[in-house]
């Protein structure tokens, strides 16, 4: 019988890692630098290292050990194999192979996006949940898809790419990706400070959001305030939310919303501005969603690639 | 080892019903009547006896039987119970539990559009995918999802509601399902008319549909004929249609796209209007996926039905 299992989470500047015991209660938990050199080439020898290390540290028994789960930043299949990962340097290979033969235990890849959904379910928002959406609005705007208790990976690993989903016409900046028009252009931090930053432009409304530098942060601070250009921006960003939630919603007809990343920071008041939109305009079928903001924060990476070990 | 299998596709006004071997091919099919009447109590009853009279028929031993596969119109969760449907006056009952008890074999249930996306999947146009989106255009817009070579449920049975996603801000109109902007009031045979309509009263311009009556046949009959007006009205369905699908297809990342109903008898001409659309706002991951008509037309369901079976 398992009693341990490990989850890592890869990000661009350093790597997670959680050990848990099979029930999910993290037992200790750490970080090491991410090494992009060489192709990324050392990244996974590395993490092996690491565990090994944290194994004779603990003095496990590696008969005890269920395995490892993996989320990295990318397009990563069912069968573990990630389709280039710029921010790794990495191009096509299976993570799941190569840590395997490196550390003689079973071994199993998601994207992070997804493998964070999943651990929201298993231990954060969306616990009880069994069809989830994860939206995570950091930077960009992430996403993650549970459908009947298992990742939504897609046929290429691009599956729950929540953020470049298209939602309006008439941009003209061009997002990362190089379409025009995608929700992470309206409901990233980023995103949010652009429409504060257009909107201060047009508008000669005072706003406390004319004293200083404008953020995602800042602007929900000045909501707080019922400063009112700050709220018409939060309208925007609700409408564009809203409405994407609905139409994701309306696809995979979920029983929980989580909103996670740094701009959920602001807490309940988003509910307030993406929830009328989604209920106006979603199908009756997936009205009644329950929404929550994400409690595992930094970790959620660390617990769903634990969970997909458990998983198999 | 089983040797035959059954597909049922239970319509408001017929049931069909086919008999398959577990290899796919259609040994034989037939129909009877939906009795509606009585909260449509009579519908599974006369299937069990009409499926018990082919297999008296054919002289075929029941353990040689894998099973009985229903789809139905109305949500379906994955336990085989239906969340009311209407139009077959069906309230809320396990499909599976009471068909099972009728035959004394296993049944398996799902909606009917998401089983006909299994049956196009299996033997029809997405033959080869294992991520597959169906749109069926008929009267109205109906959808079919499969992930990871199962079909998308959801957490009430209402996965894959294609046609009620939101895609217009400004409708002043209302869709059968109360809300405004449905994807289905624009690229439904009911929607295109609508449309063409509307356009024909918009504008001045001289058109081979202000001379009979408008359906989505005749407009796509003027498009072959290069009819600027009906040219006009298919971009406008192009437009909706091709950024909806590439929506999804952020969601769910197929590697195939099917066109059914009644609509898709236009042919590939549709494809020119869809796929424009759909290549610009799609995500980069999901940019490649192969576009398809249905080639199973009205027995997609029985086929998906007979499939979902021998998927247990």
């Amino acid at each position: 019988m398992s009693q341990y299992v490990f989850g890592v989470d890869i990000g661009g500047t350093s790597v997670k890692l959680g050990l848990f015991d099979v029930k999910g209660i993290l037992l200790d938990k750490w970080e090491i630098p991410t090494r992009t050199q060489d192709s990324g080439s050392l990244i996974l020898p590395d993490i092996a290292e690491s565990i090994r290390n944290k194994i004779t540290e603990k003095q496990i028994d590696t008969e005890l050990i269920a395995g490892v789960g993996v989320g990295a930043p990318g397009p990563i299949d069912s069968a573990g194999v990630v389709h280039k990962a710029v921010n790794l340097g990495w191009d096509t290979f299976s993570i799941k192979v190569t840590l395997e033969e490196l550390l003689q235990m079973p071994v199993m890849a998601g994207n992070d996006a997804n493998v964070a959904a999943l651990g929201e379910m298993w231990k954060g928002g969306g616990q009880g949940s069994n069809d989830l959406i994860l939206v995570t609005l950091g930077t960009g705007v992430g996403g993650g898809l549970i459908v009947g208790g298992k990742v939504l990976t897609g046929s290429a690993g691009a599956g729950g790419e929540i953020g470049h989903i298209h939602v309006e016409d008439n941009e003209t900046e061009s997002c990362n990706c190089g379409n025009k028009g995608c929700l992470e252009q309206y409901a990233s931090a980023t995103g949010i400070t652009r429409l504060a930053n257009r909107k201060l432009k047009e508008s000669d409304k005072d706003s406390i959001l004319r004293d200083g530098e404008v953020s995602a942060k800042t602007v929900f601070d000045a909501v707080k305030e019922k400063d009112e250009l700050a709220m018409e921006v939060a309208e925007e960003f609700g409408k564009y939310l809203g409405n994407a939630l609905a139409v994701i919603a309306g696809v995979v007809n979920p029983d929980a919303i989580v909103i996670g990343g740094g701009v959920s920071k602001a807490g309940e008041v988003l509910m307030d501005y993406i929830k009328p939109y989604y209920e106006k305009n979603v199908f009756h079928g997936s009205r009644d969603v329950k929404f929550s903001l994400a409690t595992l924060g930094n970790d959620a990476g660390i617990y769903g690639a634990a969970k997909l070990v458990l998983d198999i």
